[in-house]
């Protein structure tokens, strides 16, 4: 590891012997699985696959069946100005401040029936077990599925007050902008300034997703407690050489700027792996013109993202890939810019605390665990800019996600659930 | 060079004396350069550059222009089934086939005004020369502005009986397919065959043409003699990884097509320059799927091409890069698997003996030159099949073509068309 967190002095043995003072209680796990299965039946395609983009039909009819199961659930349900589904579960004590859990519902295209989705049937499940056990808790428990994940973190952006203007006119492939998206699901474009929060408005924020992976699975785990959101950065990087006939330009005349670009793809990848830790540098996206097979390119202009849970790292990885392009731009007569685009995030570390609390409560469930980052983003990364926040992972098969073919076991699905509930209880205990 | 021409016996001195033995003509040089200025009238755009595509209301109104030109010249002109331009200047002996050359006025889009243009030029500029000096010939003379060169060579392979009906369907820029643009040059389809030609039917085939490659204007050159026009082979290139998610795959878990290509790309570049000889290689177009720069790429296709004046040469180079991609889909964990495209062509050599002739025309003109191949496919390629053929090449400025910086020089131009106009009359002498 490149990142450094000060570990802060906890009592874990007082820890334990807090958490072993109460019953743990099990959600249900074929309940969990069956709601696993009517949810995927929104946006049902003839192919047996689900296909439910945010802001589709499919998208809007999910949200009202979950309103439905929640209101049954006795929560105090609503749809917030930002299109998130907010349910709420009083506590017994009216000056506590929420423990808000939750996920998404919403779908990248041809997408799978996992990601985002069981940690919020998960949190349906939390609320009818708790109801089934009669637990009263100090504090309010809120769920809320958040709106638009895979299309920006939408819902959780609006919440921290992130979510910026312009934001709402970028459509996503139904064709619905941010802002006409809102309005389908229920929200108000005019008022999203309203369901902000502040720090101190949450008490805490927890958030259970399958792992996208594949390491769980791999050096087979139950559980994985979540250290940290990687930080992102991407640029585009534009190689200039010259476009010129195939055949009658010799070899040493050519300034081809897709040569250079395959050279700088070859060196992200050398120069990412270079370093030890977990960093990853993706080059994703590549055009090429005028891209004709007899035309040597005279453009190319390819992504570049690189990933990690330090900033630092991530700048280290970017410098030594720049100084090298220096040397690939001089060897091949190709002129090498980088364009630094908007599309970044901060790494997001999650509450110690919280990460304490959650590899206690799977040790006292029998369940293996290991400390990880989150390659991916989530809902989480923006609660824990208001929030002290925790992530529960589990396994996902061969780590395929955003994929139909996505896939996690009921048992995984019920141990985090499990994670979760007992979380919950215990951070409702501990926190003031 | 790789391949082997076997030199015949040539007594070149008496070649020598034999074209010593009448005095020279010259062409005008302003009047040549000012038909390549008011060819480039057909098709001008506001921002002063030229489009005429072949089909296009510009390439029809050009076609005119010519047939108009030719038949002021006392030829006996017309359009052929192939839309090709065909002008004839008797000869004195009406036993003897016809001396042809020419080129053509089609462009690529955002072209220069002087590839094909200037050979078809100087072509008219030669009859216009032989009557103001009242020179009569033996064979009749024939030029043909060949029909849609760019679009696949599609005049010259129509009289050499090489279009093939599938290539009737093509469309190219203007949104006609080859059918349709023949119809509107004044051809038809339905009679196509009857333009075919056969061996001796044509006693000679002379091109004239810009270099389009840097090499006589870096050397300081006049006049290339063009020893053939290399073939070239077309492949697509497939790499087959596994499209995952680029945040949450570890560097050493990915299958990356996109790194594959990469790799696969500079070492077609590494093997072409690793033998000698004149050979190129170009990977010119690139497309990577899913194509966003959060996804690890899970499908690449590229274009491969390679050309040589030796279809060994092209087969050595194409098979070390075969075995070199064995080693990249290996350590990349990518199938790689090669496509062969229909493009391709055999190498075309032009006649030796009518090389010489160039060369000492030239040489008896006082302009240097070298001996060398074409990198760009031309009309000669095709007519070499059924004539003795041969190309003359004239500098072009840095090498630049299919531009619109594409320039020649008037004094460059003209230096060509008189050793065009020379060899022709010592063809003619020559010649049975």
């Amino acid at each position: 590891m490149n990142y450094q967190i000060k570990k802060t002095f906890f009592p874990v043995f007082l820890l334990l012997a807090f958490i072993s003072s109460y019953s743990q209680v099990s959600v249900n796990q074929d309940r969990l699985e069956q709601r696993i299965f009517d949810l995927a039946k929104f946006g049902l395609q003839e192919n047996g696959e689900t296909e439910r983009v945010a802001f589709s039909d499919a998208d809007v009819a999910a949200q009202k069946w979950i309103v439905d199961e929640l209101t049954k659930m006795d929560l105090e349900t609503h749809i917030d100005f930002a299109g998130n589904i907010v349910g709420t579960k009083k506590g017994t004590n009216k000056n506590k401040k929420p423990i808000v859990f939750g996920s998404h519902i919403d779908r990248v295209p041809h997408g799978g029936n996992y990601d985002g989705c069981v940690g919020s049937m998960a949190a349906l499940e939390v609320i009818q077990t708790l109801n089934e056990n009669n637990i009263k808790t100090k504090h309010p428990f809120q769920v809320i599925i958040f709106s638009n994940e895979e299309g920006g973190v939408m819902g959780s952006r609006a919440i921290v007050g992130h979510l910026g203007k312009n934001a709402l006119d970028v459509k996503n492939s139904t064709g619905f902008s941010m802002g006409e998206g809102i309005m389908r699901l229920g929200g108000d474009t005019t008022r999203i300034a309203e369901v902000a929060r502040s720090k101190g408005d949450i008490t805490a924020f927890l958030e259970l997703h399958i792992e996208q992976g594949g390491i769980l699975e791999k050096e087979n785990l139950d559980i994985g407690v979540v250290e940290g959101i990687v930080g992102l950065k991407w640029w585009d990087v534009e190689f200039t050489g010259f476009a010129n006939h195939a055949g009658t330009t010799p070899m040493n005349a050519r300034q081809d700027a897709l040569l250079a670009a395959a050279k700088f793809i070859v060196a992200v990848n050398g120069i990412t792996t270079s370093f030890d830790g977990a960093q990853v540098g993706t080059v994703g996206r590549i055009q090429a013109e005028p891209g004709a097979p007899n035309v040597i390119p005279g453009k190319v202009v390819v992504s570049l993202e690189i990933r990690d849970l330090s900033s630092e790292v991530i700048q280290k990885v970017f410098n030594t890939i720049k100084t090298k392009t220096e040397e690939i731009a001089a060897s091949s007569n190709v002129k090498i810019e980088f364009h630094p685009l908007d599309t970044t995030s901060d790494p997001a570390i999650m509450d110690l605390e919280i990460q304490k609390i959650i590899a206690i409560n799977a040790e006292s469930l029998g369940l293996t665990h290991k400390y990880m980052p989150s390659g991916a983003g989530h809902d989480a990364q923006d609660m824990a800019i208001i929030a002290p926040a925790g992530m529960i992972f589990v396994p996902s098969q061969g780590g395929i996600s955003h994929s139909p073919k996505e896939f996690t076991a009921a048992e995984d699905m019920a141990n985090g659930a499990n994670v979760l509930l007992n979380t919950l209880i215990s951070l409702d205990k501990k926190l003031d």
